[in-house]
């Protein structure tokens, strides 16, 4: 421990049927998580602020505090002060997870920043309210004003939680911010919401730090308003801010999928600290649909590209799958909040499949460029983009080192530095291990024993996870662990010597436990073939090749003398073999023949022919894709 | 003949391998596209100049006169003023084609308007200069300025053509307009290009209506000058504005789809036209490219939303495709171009299949809404638009009344207006029929014969097309007709009481014509299946229905009990079936089971089951969908 709060979490719900574990408790000691940590430490934020300054967004706080000319040198989109706020939030957790004295030193400089450029009354914003400036609250469609203000306090409470006796004022200048949004947007203020949802669940969380309910209510008044067309309309509908149908009685996520999941994690917030079980509930039946007809078999959510949205149901092209880094991470926000009201092991399934196959691919391997999107299916070899310029394009082929919109490299920062809340949860019963990876697990039940796991694993590149008990207590408690729902046939459990199948869903554990006990789960790790829904059309005949928790892909740098992947049919016929730790499928090549009309009538189909056998292919882990240069790129393979 | 002049064409190239034919020698006479321009004259012309005056775009030009405000009270987006003269454009079609004195005077009130708010200079735009506005000339990228003129133009080469001596000044207008375009876009000025082409085919059209050469050469310049970066970058790159790669190096149509067409047919206009054999084989090879490997069954092009653009080769995907209507009347303006220049008949097979499938799909059968764009799937019921408001959504689930961005109203208007001069051309050794309709073509040939033939067909509803001869002549001449690419077996002509089978591409009787001497090709009108390209990732493993040149479409209320007819697998073990004048597929009904995720591991794929059999099922001609209320509706249909 290293002075952290036990209660260091991103999410602190007022009940719930499993309480968090934080960076206080949980520590990822080795493996590929701790390398994606080391990695987001040594050079991610280090990278971030340099481009922060460079773009001059940090600027922007000095020249609203007048040290400068702030319409004309202004710079940045309207929601630039975000990315500065989730660089705060950010480093607040760093600094929890590793106590780094430069870092504190550097988090507390943009602090002051921050806090100089705030106003009397307590508003915050660097894009609007001042002389040339246009008014406060005058766009709430498109100003992201509120948005702003709520990654400030999830900053202030990432801060509040891992250095409560801090004094860098950052709380300070979240509670005026606070206020002045209660004051303003108040049952007798303006009758609006954001265009862009998050100032609700950071709200919530802001209540839960502060204690002060006026937070919490101010937050349920926002979803409330939601839904009955207080925005202006805009060429994709409300429902692009889901601002078409009442929280209440909407079905299933749809519209701009990085708005969609944050104001459902506001409105499990909502709902868990007010006790509202129909407004739960709604979600709940939203997460359902949408993640069994919604969802990219990677986690990722939304499959356009215009308006970074949702399709129809079974809409899920992996062309162009837009699949946003940030939709993911507001997946996980969300899955979370569900799993600490419900314990139900679904949630933490699609959060180990959206972390391991859509958090983590958006960086490259160095931690210094970034997928914004992250498509199934990459059909030209594309270009590098220049290392030494803000990427305008979401559709870069390439992992680029910042972009004109930068929401994902910071929202991927402060995911990476408060991983560890996500690993496990306790109830007064004992511990559950939702995620697999190598570290430790303490917490002191309510009734005060102090309990304690190691886990040791190669996981997901072994199915072997082993959990030995490191305290000792004469009375019994609980260990329960998850098994994915991929895992459906297989499993094993081995307790005290015992071995016995296990399949999906949460095993436990209860017995009186003794240091040095150990449990092994075994997860199958052999690569599988994984079938589509019928009902999705854009992959009707294709197969996706898995192992464990990982989605795999063809990648065209590992096929020799083929320059794009879609010449390659996958036989199913000879599952894919693990070998050397490479996962190999057996291929024939076609070569389609040229047509002036692609389109033929006739009896038969324009089939390809059998084209030549290839060698076994070896596949690429998803997230580790595009970082041997240009390449082309399948998720979902045609069959034979 | 109605006083319309023989050269009333759209396009009079000043070389070429065939030679147009205008209104002054084609009629139509009976039949679908006698009905289609009877619904235009009749309903679409007055619904389009109601909406044009409701949203005060005519009004603009008052404004711009003087008569008002005009940076205040100026409505419409900065390319409304295209709309008017694109209505203008098809009044003088629809003028040279009916001679109707209503609209002879509604023509000459709205040209009125329009000169009188051309400034000194010749400049003439309602959104830029005059005090309160932005600069002439200071937003090439997205100020649509030159685009405007070239539609200008456009109108005045129409009513030049139909009415060569008309006094109503629309011609003074535009060669003001032109000649400031020459003088500020000349050699030593302004050294940019607009960002929506259109200028450019436009000046050649000019330059052959006026004998002007210095139009051309400005249109050549325009054409150069692009491809070099000088626009300014956008988020979907400059292959938007086909600013990325010169014309004349470029492989294949891309970026956005109306923009591509209409750059290549300017592109060919030159070509043609400076005999410059170079620029015209480059377009060539990129129509070439386009239709193989770009082009959605129906003739459709650009498959994405978010910036109306071309997909990569072979994206094409049914949901949401794009295939914008005045992508399709681009398609047609240059395949006609192409037509002339070469003779080719796959060429005509182009603009058959898009006059058809896209350009007939958009307006109603009243001809008082549109579909901008032209799904190939529609998986929700939908809603009616508001019949009492401008449409803001491209992707309205039914033809609107008119939209925000309203280009596709106009555009069908005045495709509809001169479409006989789609229709058939001459050479010097006589007629070619490129499409088949009922009605008459009468040409003087260069050696001064008159020849005169009249076609009688219910195509391509049935198969026959007579055509008989109603000139005399001692001498031979050619009379060539188009076998579609379609029809691959089956075909057959019959001339002189001999029939033999004949096979895609022309077929030419050269003979001693006598009046009533009539030659029948017949053509296979049962309906078949068509397989796309195995490349066509997101049609795999399915099938169209198409009869002659028609693609046809399942709709959800041609089939009782279903409410989408994505629950449909066509058997295509029994052929689709003809009766009583509906095409009929064997199908299964199948009802996936839901589950918690919509993958699925494990030996088998994740088939629906069987199903039920249902009784056939009637198709509907794709361009008449969407007529009957709220539908679900698939092109592509799965197999059993």
């Amino acid at each position: 421990m290293i002075g952290t709060a036990p209660t260091a979490v991103p999410v602190l719900a007022a009940r719930g049927r499993l309480r968090p574990l934080g960076l206080g408790e949980v520590r990822i000691t080795g493996g590929f998580w701790a390398e994606r940590q080391s990695v987001n430490a040594a050079a991610t934020l280090g990278h971030i602020q340099h481009w922060l300054e460079r773009e001059g967004w940090i600027r922007n706080f000095d020249l609203a505090a007048g040290q400068g000319d702030l319409p004309g040198e202004r710079r940045g989109r309207e929601f630039s002060d975000s990315e500065v706020y989730k660089f705060l939030e950010a480093m607040a957790w760093e600094i929890g997870r590793t106590d780094d004295a430069g870092l504190e030193s550097r988090f507390r400089a943009v602090v002051r920043r921050v806090a100089d450029a705030q106003e009397p009354d307590g508003y915050l914003n660097t894009k609007f309210g001042r002389p040339g400036q246009e008014p406060r609250w005058s766009d709430l469609e498109w100003g992201h004003e509120l948005y702003c203000i709520g990654h400030l306090l999830q900053a202030a409470v990432a801060r509040a939680r891992t250095r409560p006796d801090a004094d860098d004022g950052l709380l300070a200048v979240a509670r005026r911010a606070a206020d002045n949004v209660c004051a303003t947007f108040g049952p007798d203020g303006i009758d609006g919401v954001c265009g862009h949802p998050e100032i609700e669940t950071a709200l919530a969380e802001f209540a839960r730090v502060t204690g002060d309910d006026r937070y919490l209510a101010q937050a349920a008044l926002f979803v409330d308003r939601r839904g009955h067309g207080r925005l202006r309309d805009v060429e994709w509908g409300r429902e692009y801010f889901q601002d078409d149908i009442p929280v209440r009685e909407a079905t299933v996520l749809r519209g701009h999928a990085v708005r969609a999941n944050y104001l459902s994690a506001g409105a499990v917030d909502i709902a868990v600290d007010t006790d509202d079980a129909g407004l739960l509930a709604a979600v709940r039946r939203q997460w359902r649909n949408t993640v069994a007809r919604r969802t990219y078999v990677t986690g990722g959510q939304g499959s356009r590209h215009q308006d970074e949205a949702f399709g129809d149901d079974w809409v899920l092209p992996p062309d162009r799958a837009y699949s946003e880094t940030c939709a993911g991470i507001g997946s996980v926000m969300l899955a979370w909040r569900l799993l600490l009201a419900h314990g139900d092991p679904g949630y933490a399934d699609l959060i180990e499949r959206t972390l391991f196959n859509v958090v983590s691919t958006s960086p490259s391997a160095d931690g210094r460029s970034f997928f914004y999107t992250n498509t199934l299916h990459r059909r030209e070899l594309g270009t590098v983009p220049d290392a030494d310029r803000a990427s305008l394009r979401a559709a870069a082929s390439l992992r680029a080192p910042w972009f004109e919109v930068s929401c994902c490299p910071t929202n991927v920062a402060r995911t990476m530095a408060s991983l560890a809340a996500y690993v496990a949860t306790a109830d007064d019963d004992g511990l559950q291990l939702h995620q697999y990876l190598t570290g430790t697990v303490e917490h002191r039940l309510a009734d005060g024993r102090d309990l304690c796991v190691t886990v040791a694993t190669d996981y997901p590149h072994d199915g072997h996870v082993r959990v030995r008990v490191d305290s000792d207590d004469d009375r019994p408690w609980s260990l329960s662990l998850r098994v994915p729902g991929w895992a459906v046939e297989g499993a094993t459990l081995t307790v005290d010597g015992t071995t016995r199948p296990v399949g999906p869903g949460v095993v436990t554990e209860r017995r009186t436990w003794r240091r040095g006990d150990e449990v092994v789960l075994f997860l199958p790790m052999a690569p599988r073939f994984t079938y589509p829904d019928a009902r999705i059309d854009a992959v009707r005949g294709c197969v996706a090749v898995e192992r464990g928790p990982l989605v795999l892909a063809l990648e065209s740098v590992d096929v020799p003398d083929v320059e794009t992947v879609d010449e390659l049919r996958v036989d199913t016929g000879q599952p894919p073999r693990l070998v050397d730790g490479r996962v190999l499928v057996r291929c024939r090549r076609v070569r389609p023949q040229d047509h002036d009309w692609p389109y033929r009538t006739g009896g038969a189909e324009s089939a390809p022919g059998a084209g030549e056998e290839l060698d076994e292919v070896a596949m690429v882990e998803y997230h580790a894709w595009a970082n041997r240069g240009p390449s082309t790129m399948r998720v979902w393979l045609p069959t034979t």
